[in-house]
Formats: C-alpha cells, sequence, structure tokens
C-alpha cells in the first residue's frame, strides 16, 4: 500500500505521522544538548524499531524500557546500553543475568534491599558487574504520608497532592535514610555497582501549564540534586537521571546538572500532553481513523467502527470530546465504546446526518498514546498524508 | 514449560483454567441441545483457534467472529460456516466477497440500505449469493427516544434505560417500518439472500440475578419472534438468533423458537458476568496472575507488576476491590494502575507486609474478561495448576 493516501486502509487504523515523529524527536535531542545533558529516551510509547531508531539518532545506545520483552527485542535488533527502569522483579533475575551478560550495558533498577539480595545470588559470569540504578521516589508521596511532611515545597506543587495517586509508583523515599542505606549497600555489594540514582516526575501529568510543570521538574531535580549531594558526602558518585515528557519538554537550567533525561511519550505525545502543556495539539504524532458505520437518529448518534481495542479506555471522564478529539468536528464527542464500536454524539444540537454519510472517516487524536498504541498490533506510517510502510511493535513482558 | 506449575510462569501472565473452559463449553451446548436451539459461540473474547475447538465441539463450523481479521484466521485454519456479526464496513466489502467466494459459507450482517447497496455493487462470483443478516435493534434504545414509545415494556426491563447507553450499538429499530422494507429490500435484491434476523441483548449486562436476565431475554425473544412473524406475513422466511452471555446461561423457553444463540464470553466468563448472575466466581476460567514488586508502607500500599497492560482498564468504580478481584484476599483493593504497576491497598486497616513479601504472587479475577485477553499476545494454559501450554489469539482488524 506504499505511495496510497491514508483512505486507503481498512480501519480502525493507528498512523503514525513521521515527519511530527521526527520533529517531536529532533526537538528533545536538541534540547538536551542545549541543556548539555545525556537523552536516553523511554521506548514503552511507542515498542518498534523504526521509532527507536529515529529517537536515538540511529545510534541504537542509551535507551530505556518498560518490559523485559522490550529489552530483548532491542538487544536483538543490535541496540546496547538499555536501562530496564523497573524494580528488578524476582522473576526475571536470570533473563536480566543473560542480557546483562550478553549486551555491552545493561542496566538494571532497583528500590529494595530484598532485589538486591536477588542480585548478589546471582553473580554476572566473566567478571562482569550487575549494573544498577536506585529507584528515588521525590516525595511526591507526602500527600498520603501519615508521617510529618519532610520537606518544604513550592506553592506549584499543589498538583502533586491530587496526581500523586496516579503517577508516583515505585521507588525509594528521597527523605528516608533507607535511601542512602541502600546506594551504599549497592556500592558495597560484590559483582554489583551503582550506576546511577532514576527519579521520575510523573506528578508532572497533572500540571496545567509550562509554570506548574517547570515547578515540579525543579523540585524534582533538586531533590535528586540533594540526595547527590547526600552521597556524595559518604563517597558515592554516580550517574542521575529525572523523566518525564511534561518536564523535558520544558526543562528548568538546574535539569543540566543531571547526567540523563529519559522521557519518553514525547515522540507520539497525545491530547492529554497538549493539556499539560508539554506541546500542542499540532505535535500529537498520532491518530486513529475509523469509518462511520452507523446511523442513529433515534438517539442522535453515529457509530464508528472504533471501540475500546482501538483506541482504549483511558481518558474517561477527562474530556468534553469524550475519549479522543475528533479532528475537525469540535462539536462532536466520542461518548462511549464497546469492543468494536464508538458511539458519537453532538456536544449539542441536531447531528448532520448528510455529513456524516456510512463509510466515511472520522479522524481521531488519542487521550493517551502509550494506551492507544498498545492495541495496535501494527502502526501505519505516513507522510503528508502518503503511506510509507509499517511498524510492528513487540508486546508482552 | 509444559508440566510445570504456574509459579513458573513470569508475571503478569493470563492463564487460562482448560478445565473451567471445557465445562463452561460443555454446558452451553448441553443447554442449546435442550432448548433445542443452534449453538452459533462468538469467538471475540478469545479469539484463539483452540477455545474455538472446545466451543464448537471440534466440528469448526458455526461460529461468529467481531473482526474481519477473526474471519480471516479461522478461515485459514479449517473453519466455516462463520458469520460476521458486525455491520458490513464498507472499507472490507472487497474482503468480505472474497471469503464469500472461498468459504461454503461466509455471512455477513447489516442495518441499513446503503450496506445493502455497497453488496449489490460487488457481485460473487460462480452464482454465489452474499449470505446477509439483518440487525435488528430490538427496541433498547427507547430511553434515548425522543418520539413516543413504540412497544410495551415489562417492569423487570428498569435495568434497560439504564444499560442502554453502555450496550446497544447497532441494527435496524424493530418497530420500525423501515426494518421490515430492509428485510423485503435484501430477499429482494440480486445476488443477496436474507440469511437471518440478528439481536442482541446486551442490555442483559446490567442485569442482576436470574429473574431480570431472563426478562430481558424474553423481551428480545418475543420482539425478534413478533418481527419474524412479521416478515413471515409478507412471505419472508429465514433464521433467527440472538445473543448475549447471561441470556444464554439462563435461556427462558420461548428461545427455543429461535434458529440460534449466539453468546461468547461463556467460555471465560468473569466477574462481571458473576455480578450479573451469568454464573457463578468458581466458573471464571482466566486469571491474571501478578507478582508483588514493591512496599509502600508510607502509603500503607503494595506495588503489583500488573498494570493496564496486564489486566486493561475496564471496570474502573464497578467493584469495591477496584479493577479486579484479588482472589483469596478479599481486603485487598487493585486501586490504580500505570502502564506496567498496579497499586494495592487494603480496603480497611494496615497492611501486613509480611504475607506479601517481595515476588510473592497474587492471583487476579478481571472484571472483563474480553478486555483483559485483548491485552495479551499469549495464553497460558493449564489443568489443575499444571502448565499444558500456550494459546496465541489473532489480533487486529
Amino acid at each position: 500500500m506504499e505511495g496510497e493516501l491514508l483512505s486507503a486502509l481498512c480501519t480502525p487504523a493507528l498512523v503514525v505521522d513521521v515527519d511530527k515523529v521526527k520533529r517531536n524527536a529532533q526537538r528533545m535531542i536538541e534540547r538536551c544538548q542545549e541543556l548539555g545533558v545525556q537523552l536516553r529516551p523511554h521506548m514503552k510509547t511507542h515498542k518498534t524499531i523504526e521509532c527507536a531508531d529515529i529517537m536515538t539518532g540511529g545510534s541504537r545506545r542509551s535507551i530505556v524500557v518498560s518490559t523485559l520483552a522490550e529489552a530483548c527485542f532491542y538487544a536483538d535488533h543490535g541496540f546496547d546500553d538499555i536501562l530496564y527502569a523497573y524494580s528488578v522483579p524476582f522473576d526475571k533475575v536470570e533473563r536480566c543475568a543473560a542480557l546483562s551478560e550478553r549486551l555491552d550495558l545493561f542496566q538494571v533498577l532497583l528500590d529494595h534491599p530484598d532485589a538486591l539480595e536477588q542480585l548478589k545470588k546471582r553473580p554476572l559470569r566473566d567478571g562482569r558487574q550487575w549494573h544498577v540504578w536506585l529507584k528515588l521516589d521525590c516525595g511526591n508521596g507526602r500527600g498520603k504520608q501519615t508521617g510529618k511532611a519532610r520537606c518544604s515545597w513550592s506553592s506549584a506543587t499543589a498538583c502533586v497532592l491530587i496526581t500523586f495517586l496516579l503517577f508516583v509508583v515505585a521507588g525509594v523515599l528521597h527523605s528516608d535514610p533507607e535511601a542512602v542505606r541502600l546506594a551504599q549497600a549497592i556500592t558495597e555489594a560484590e559483582g554489583v555497582q551503582l550506576t546511577g540514582v532514576y527519579a521520575h516526575c510523573g506528578n508532572t501529568y497533572n500540571c496545567k501549564g509550562v509554570e506548574q510543570i517547570q515547578a515540579v521538574a525543579q523540585e524534582t531535580t533538586s531533590l535528586t540534586l540533594q540526595f547527590m549531594e547526600k552521597l556524595k558526602a559518604i563517597g558515592i558518585t554516580c550517574k542521575s537521571s529525572i523523566g518525564s515528557t511534561p518536564s523535558c519538554s520544558h526543562p528548568v537550567k538546574d535539569m543540566a546538572q543531571l547526567s540523563e533525561v529519559h522521557p519518553g511519550n514525547y515522540v507520539f505525545y497525545d491530547v492529554q500532553q497538549s493539556l499539560i502543556g508539554s506541546c500542542s495539539l499540532e505535535d500529537v504524532a498520532v491518530r486513529v481513523l475509523t469509518r462511520v458505520i452507523g446511523h442513529c437518529p433515534h438517539r442522535n448518534q453515529l457509530l464508528i467502527d472504533c471501540g475500546w481495542t482501538g483506541i482504549s479506555l483511558d481518558g474517561a471522564g477527562k474530556l468534553p470530546t469524550g475519549y479522543a478529539v475528533i479532528e475537525g468536528h469540535p462539536n462532536l464527542k466520542l461518548l462511549s465504546m464497546t469492543q468494536e464500536h464508538g458511539r458519537v454524539e453532538p456536544i449539542s444540537g441536531p447531528l448532520d446526518y448528510s455529513k456524516y454519510p456510512l463509510g466515511s472517516l472520522l479522524t481521531l487524536i488519542p487521550y493517551h498514546s502509550c494506551a492507544t498504541a498498545m492495541m495496535h498490533p501494527v502502526y501505519h506510517v505516513h507522510s503528508e498524508g502518503r503511506l510509507l510502510g509499517k511498524w510492528t511493535p513487540t508486546r508482552g513482558w
């Protein structure tokens, strides 16, 4: 189908605008160069080789993955310097060891002494070391803490209280003495080395606008750097990295003092990121193409051939336009979905069915591109509406 | 890994209890035999060859699918008499024609005269006929109708009002004169034949208990049979079929007058079906295995390695235990998820972390097995906890 128009695709179909992907990737590369910080892009949004090539500028080096399946997939395709940014799972230690022994640089992450014990029980062959990042929780959990507040916060981080429950999932608290003890234990362990300290300012996800994003970015950066100072005071030096697409789309100056950043979603962006203020809707590189397959005048609704298998259930209740933005039709709402059907109705007024004949195309901009991409076994790539080919993501764990 | 225990699996993993699958399938086969109605099982929940074999008793005949990808997948594996129960999509007419010319019996569905025109524009080769089912909406949409009520309803269908928005998506209204006209047009069209009338009592999905399920099943059956009488009065005879796992798990006597039924979810069942009253929780044949990967005592929470990629976001707000039932731990709640993490907390009281060491297994019973299965590229099949092998579903459209 190469060279054909998007309208030649059967629907639903995830389509990727490769020019926007390249632009988003290039901007992040340049932003990090200007800042003087190493970019280690996250692969979890797309999980494809082609997009990873674009994000790494063709180097196939220095990436983050969310699953071991991704790590193996990229290793099999010549990628190296891979950070598996997931609290090292006890059932996967042997597979992690195999990758550590096979690649130049495979890196794992942990936040608990028991995980360190697991690594020590499986020394690597050929004198190799486990490369370990310590996962740091930069205090975002304090909204649910029962103890006393352990650090001071700026006013703009009010959103942290709201978003904590959604976005902060792992890590040892930066203010917990256990964090330093664990870093020290990693350093002292036989066959293991502390490669870095990894924090994720996922609490940027409920920010609105650059000012709030940068306040959270600043806070996470400062807390991470303070933690690095604590380590330095006891003679430990290693890398530091913070992540999240919002903070890396609008970095603060102090992020230059970090070793790395690890955003991922920015290569596609989505409606959520545009609402946060990470990007404009213009920058979103993915769409789900769908067709009108039913008219329901007695309900003032249309049916489309995109159900939750085509766009995911992410974003419920978040948008006035429902589960997605319907491009060019601001008065339409994707109200609800079943497995293979979407129900669309006007936000106000009666539907003019003559505008939406059966078989006509609609274009959905996803609320959350990670969740939408996950539903598709293949992505259709185009440049200016002409199909170029397909990208096939990896799946599973 | 054949013969190994489930605990040998890396997590998250979808596991299927093949004995329960066989029992659920056999009960439905027997229920339909007793009723004297043809069972045409729906494949959309699992999308695998192995499970289709069990549901068809090995015949590989008489199935329903929700996507054309499923239709092709089953056709490629020797299945026939396939009903693609989806308003015939205009972009897929040629692919439908190819299947119609290749199989003994490939059947499509429509609910609009424009779709009939599409079929007429593509006459089948070798004197073959398009086999068409008319999709009937059995009036469940009246909760949103602005016109007068067009039929009478029993009290037990109060739930219809609530559930209409979720479950009724396609079909021409049974009471609309257009429905009979369309049936007639299909009958009269060159190269096309009316095979049957297809209704889906998806509004059983918000029922609670057998009485409500049977009231909706009775209503849908009665309306479908009344419609068949209308057709008969103008000299049209064809098959009739209604679906939904709740109604077919507790059929009413009058369903014997239908030609077919087309349930699907029953082969796995899920928490949703147990709440409806279709089955007991004991009957649910699928689980997601997950492991504890984090302790968050400052939040009184556990982290597990199952995020929304492992169980889906379906069921939000539906259960006191969150997105799933955590088997054997009625006081635990799957509160929220990110892409690869689940956050678990007690419904009340403090967590006893000694019960949940890092690496320990938890078992999630999915709220909606169709949505959960969709997230997994492979299902791990076991009998009494011993692995037997893997089933690989088809995906896409």
